[in-house]
């Protein structure tokens, strides 16, 4: 394989088109991002609710342990719909499990714009060298201005449309994530029912329609992923799920645990967490709360009156309450060095193709 | 490639391991069967709900239009519960279709066991090369009946379980129907959400957990589909999608002219039209009766219900009132011959593993 003709390594100037998904909470430690840089690849920060000084922060730690490509990931903001009866509702539906771990019950945070548009100006100030972003697509300006201070642009996109908005937005490199991914739709233009695509479907499909390089996302975990997509047309792949069991990660132990131990139809779409729908392990909590689904508030405001919840589940080594995000091949997951993982694609995908004639 | 040293085409005597797959409906003519086979894939007799006879003509039909391997796909039957409310409520709702369409009340037909096993002598006695099953596991014996008549097996899974019961029956092949597949789920072992894992994911854990050679199903039109089910540890695939709309099909053209405009997220999985989950484009009879989906009765007496509304709608042009099954990957599919279905996919095969190296 001459990985360095492929667009994607060209763009980002790293040795091999696999990138580790920028997910938010906790996931991405420094560690994990470097590792995934250092062996080749370009490891993300999932900035998510990051306060923008905590960023500049973890920026300053990753480029102590990497001299690499790396990249941050943001959340396109979306002022959620606030209605009263939606947060009493969810108050009082989210009070057993306060009262069991012994919380008050939580302030909902004040619009995340603000935060959005710090944190954007932390990474240029920082000089990161990746941007990108979920739930929406980046103003056509903010990518120009990305572009004139070095930093390239990576979208996400589950549907076609999706991906030619980003295109058109000006984006260098579109992630068309398949409904096999793990933890939070990136969709933005239809219902989120009609942005579940499979990614053996998703990817042809986007790359007939736009010209720019694509990653295929959901799924992929080992060389298998990483050939199969390449086959389809993309120039590369994001990976998430592969990443939350190695040592590096910051996920939880009960996550990984979580992950390591389950089967591939036992994930499942739900947004009792966030006010967002996003694939993870089946729980108790889901079950729960699954009937009040629509009566509950928008993202982010039930991720806010979620979260200590969560936490404290976590604390008390109750899984059955924590969020569990995992794509759809669980079993596939191993727990190792992050960058055994991207060796061991790599050393795959070789394999592979020296098989296939 | 070599494909005389592939699992697939050694087991059944094929060139190519491209297996159309055993649509039901009037789509899989003797025409496209024997195009399918005369070009080196295995083309597949769905038989459905054909009577015996009826099965037996078109073996004879097909066997004069072909010399090479052909299959026929057969339904595991399963008594369905018959609750007289529920076939009330049924009646009920479709009434307003019955009527404008100047329809009769249909009867409802009894139970489909009988014309499995006499379907399944007339595979016998027509010594048909394979035969493929559906909505369930075939029983052990019966495997075994069919291999004493030199008869290859092929089963279909939609969770690495699934797979696994498949193995243990005896059968020669498997099917891996991922969540991406038009038409009807397969899944038997689990509730139909847990069987929707996407062909991306569920490839290389069921090809992990059994050792019999597997088929990708489900997202896959062109050779981009087969290079990539190759790479994911896959010995071929089966394509439905691709060659409904081929000249060769059945299918009626409204139904081709659906799939040909039809983009990759307006598909939807519903049961309203035969009482078991479905993948088809969406439309005004399915958005109507979703509200009720869960008040009507059990596979097939509702197939049975809504059966002359569908061939009725037909006849009046009223594709909105139609079955119009369809995969993820309705974008890539084409008015074509069979025969350049499959040499396309091979020939552009050749041309993808010779690229990648």
């Amino acid at each position: 394989m001459r990985w360095n003709n492929n667009q994607v390594t060209k763009l980002l100037s790293c040795d091999y088109p696999i990138i580790q998904a920028g997910m938010a909470g906790g996931v991405t430690t420094p560690e994990l991002v470097a590792a995934v840089s250092n062996s080749g690849g370009v490891g993300t920060i999932g900035a998510g609710y990051l306060a923008p000084d905590k960023l500049v922060k973890m920026i300053k730690t990753v480029k102590n342990k990497t001299q690499k490509t790396f990249g941050v990931n943001v959340f396109i903001p979306k002022l959620p719909h606030y209605y009263p009866d939606q947060v009493a509702r969810s108050r009082q539906l989210l009070q057993p499990y306060e009262q069991e771990l012994n919380l008050t019950p939580r302030q909902v945070m004040k619009s995340s714009e603000s935060i959005f548009e710090e944190q954007v100006n932390a990474i240029i100030k920082s000089q990161v060298p990746v941007c990108s972003f979920t739930f929406g697509v980046p103003d056509k300006r903010l990518v120009e201005e990305l572009h004139k201070n070095g930093v390239k642009v990576i979208g996400t996109a589950t549907t076609v449309e999706e991906a030619v908005i980003n295109e058109e937005a000006g984006v260098d490199i579109i992630t068309a994530q398949g409904s096999e991914a793990g933890g939070h739709r990136g969709t933005f233009n239809v219902s989120f029912d009609q942005g579940m695509i499979g990614t053996m479907s998703l990817v042809p499909q986007v790359v007939d329609e736009v010209s720019l390089p694509v990653l295929a996302a959901g799924g992929i975990m080992d060389a298998r992923g990483l050939a199969a997509s390449l086959m389809l047309g993309a120039e590369g792949v994001q990976m998430g799920t592969a990443f939350v069991t190695s040592l590096e990660s910051g996920a939880k132990k009960q996550h990984k645990e979580a992950i390591l131990h389950a089967k591939e139809n036992e994930t499942t779409i739900t947004s009792v967490f966030s006010g967002k729908p996003a694939r993870g392990i089946d729980n108790e909590f889901i079950k729960k709360m699954k009937p009040y689904q629509k009566e509950l508030p928008d993202y982010p405001i039930q991720n806010e009156l979620t979260k200590e919840i969560r936490k404290e589940a976590a604390q008390r080594n109750k899984p059955e309450w924590m969020s569990l995000w995992s794509g759809q091949s669980p079993r596939l997951s191993r727990s190792k060095h992050a960058s055994d993982v991207v060796r061991e694609v790599i050393d795959g995908v070789e394999k592979l193709y020296g098989r296939s004639n």
